[in-house]
């Protein structure tokens, strides 16, 4: 569904609405790290924090952790939070608020976060994909700022994203739409880890594909920062997987853009990190391949957030929830 | 844009403003015929004629004989018509109702139909890409009656489609979106008779690429149908290329199925009369493969318009515009 802004109307556990407009607390919860913030409803970081994640502990010690985490930040920034909002891999459902299987949380099942935060903050609490919730982040605050049909691609340990449809976020019918890892590029090719299938994006450009690939071409240990230097300074073997690289993402864009159409499309993640190496000759081809009308530009930059798009955007889901 | 039901304000020739809800007349304009019917706004076919389009002949002999057709369809159905809708394929500028460069009227060059339908019928007139206006029409009147997200894939000469996004026709930053027959099945595949590219799914489904790969495989001047029966028949070669279709629609489903999570996926066209020996295993695949949480269901279904999609669709299309 298209979220629009406020359609959910913050209610606070007192069961009260509140108009409040921020600041509010970001939490993001990733596989290898947790990160938390306090962001005012200009996007602007107040305070920040980061640990590991260590999921293994399970979601009652792992949370525990997280929520206090998070009453320090609040302390940080020495402000009242009017809201917290949570960015969290899938699957999820977002509705009700629940973590139903994440995949980079093994063994979590069914953890009823927003509730567990709601009481730990005394505070509305509101659960997003979190690329989904960065690409709202990307489009509030970053780079996709003014405009109304923006995707967000994020490349790092694996490949998803979000779309903003005439200025709100398109979360399809139940909030999982935008896998942006999992169009093909080659129904014969690579078998993705992320879902199975052959020949994923994912399988091609993510972090982990990248170096798994670098390791079977015989550059072992490499990762795409790495293979993207040995490739600037004309390594073949790295030069080559370089390119395929780059025809991989141009492929799969081009697919995406020919769906979309979007006005701009706005790319994150620790690879895109590689800059204008990655991005200059995907821009290219995109532009050649996509079904666009003559003379029109298909836009492609690099994100604007940096490292805080995970609690930037968590905390951008709990502002356009409570934002009537 | 997501366009809204009333979006753009019906204005009449003498630019008064109508709140007039049917009947219309819906003018299809295809590569090799022309369709018009008188459509009331509960979907029905009031009168419906058809005649070979001839585009050889230019916009403004064609164009003449397309009014004259709908003056006798309008004629036929007895009634007041209170708006033209107009379905043609693209690239065509639907804002400002004109043909670009119609991929299948060679030589058309920006043709401003709706201004010339204007004149001839005194009323205010639209114009929409006909996938789009056929998946406003499944959704309206047809197949997707009641869904808020759905997908409808035409799959033709060509392989074309529209998405409806909560509930509305979603049409990309100008128009241009929902380009299905262009996702990537196969970056080093087949090349793409429709935008040159590698590997698009239009390449391996549309009716046209159907018959061009049972050539290739020694069974030549077979259209869809016939090898459809062939292999059911139980010719080998027959069934492979029959198989390998399956796996092509399967895998470009599955991606924009992942994109999109849409409630309902809409499939119609001449390619789709081959049925459940088509859309049976199909579906049974993109079940199997797509990022869908346990337990949902992928609905695949046929349209239900049949032949008339394409004037019911131009029609949709003026009733969306005109009833506020």
């Amino acid at each position: 569904m298209v979220a629009s802004i406020g359609a959910t109307p913050a209610v606070g556990t007192d069961g009260t609405e509140t108009a409040a407009r921020g600041p509010v607390l970001g939490l993001d919860i990733g596989g290898t790290k947790i990160a938390v913030g306090v962001v005012d409803d200009q996007g602007s970081v107040l305070s920040y924090l980061r640990a590991p994640s260590k999921p293994e502990q399970g979601p009652d010690e792992s949370l525990k952790r997280l929520f206090e985490l998070g009453h320090r930040a609040v302390a940080d920034a020495g402000v009242d939070i009017h809201a917290v909002g949570i960015g969290c891999g899938g699957p999820l459902d977002s509705e009700r608020g629940i973590l139903i299987a994440p995949l980079h949380l093994p063994g979590w099942r069914d953890v009823a976060v927003t509730a567990l935060a709601e009481q730990a903050f005394e505070q509305p609490a509101f659960l997003e994909n979190d690329a989904t919730a960065a690409a709202a982040a990307e489009h509030r605050f970053g780079a996709g700022v003014g405009t109304r049909h923006m995707l967000y691609l994020t490349i790092s340990t694996g490949v998803g994203g979000g779309v903003i449809v005439d200025g709100e976020l398109y979360r399809g019918a139940e909030g999982n739409g935008s896998e942006f890892g999992h169009v093909t590029v080659d129904w014969h090719g690579r078998r993705c880890r992320g879902c199975g299938r052959l020949g994923c994006l994912e399988a091609y450009v993510s972090g982990t594909s990248i170096s798994e690939r670098a390791g079977e071409a015989g550059l072992p240990g490499l990762n795409a920062s790495q293979l993207a230097a040995s490739a600037e300074a004309g390594d073949p073997v790295a030069r080559a997987l370089w390119d395929e690289t780059i025809e991989a993402l141009a492929c799969g864009l081009t697919s995406i853009v020919n769906l979309f159409e979007p006005e701009l499309v706005v790319i994150g993640g620790g690879v895109s990190n590689t800059g204008e190496q990655l991005l200059g000759p995907v821009r290219v081809r995109v532009q050649a391949e996509a079904m666009t009308p003559a003379g029109h530009d298909v836009n492609i930059v690099r994100a604007g957030l940096g490292d805080h798009v995970g609690v930037v955007g968590a905390a951008a889901i709990a502002l356009d929830r409570i934002i009537a």
